[in-house]
């Protein structure tokens, strides 16, 4: 076994990308094994989107791809971790560093995080 | 809006939980309401198990309880972050620190963590 059992879930795994520097986490998305077979490929970070039902090379419209430095599955194979370069600082399409950008403070979700200033993608 | 959106997704969210401290991710399960709800409600990391259809309070068997530090919600809502203490610093069921302990090598999958020396949870 040297893949996630893509067929456990119906053909999606998550995948958690996380700063390789860091440790942030910066998003997490789904793989089916159109996405794991292009990333292993070409080591940049790619998805299923489910919203638009395409492969989706995470930074292909925004320039902010993701170098993969790593490639973990877990303990039950339906889980991936990618531990990546993100260029250009921002995986979230709102303009954040990371997607989960809101912590839970009483009862609220607040904003805790700050958008970087935009750069020019290498 | 102070919740994930639990009926995109059929009524279940990915939730990851890193280590608090070292910001390592150390496993990833699903939450429904009720999950999110007893998280909460009572600080300890709470999925619901998609194997066993039942509400799981993470460490009520093992004792490897996670005491939830913060909590983070992602841009689409879709996703949960716990940063969690973790009790006896396993999370695996399989006696590993993280769940993630393969890494994808050559195209297979290499066990690349020890286990820790089990100690008696606190």
């Amino acid at each position: 076994m040297s893949q996630p059992d893509f067929e456990k879930r119906g053909g999606l795994v998550p995948a958690i990308a996380q700063d390789a520097r860091t440790g942030e986490i910066l998003m997490i998305a789904y793989m089916n094994r159109a996405a794991w077979e292009h990333t292993l490929k070409t080591g940049r970070g790619t998805y299923w989107s489910t919203s638009r039902n395409e492969l989706w090379v995470k930074g292909d419209t925004s320039g902010h791809v993701q170098h993969v430095q790593e490639i973990r599955v877990d303990c039950d194979a339906d889980a991936v971790l990618l531990k990546v370069e993100q260029v250009g600082g921002i995986a979230c399409h709102e303009g954040y560093r990371s997607c989960f950008y809101r912590r839970v403070e009483g009862g609220e979700l607040k904003t805790v995080e700050t958008k970087p200033r935009p750069a020019a993608a290498r």
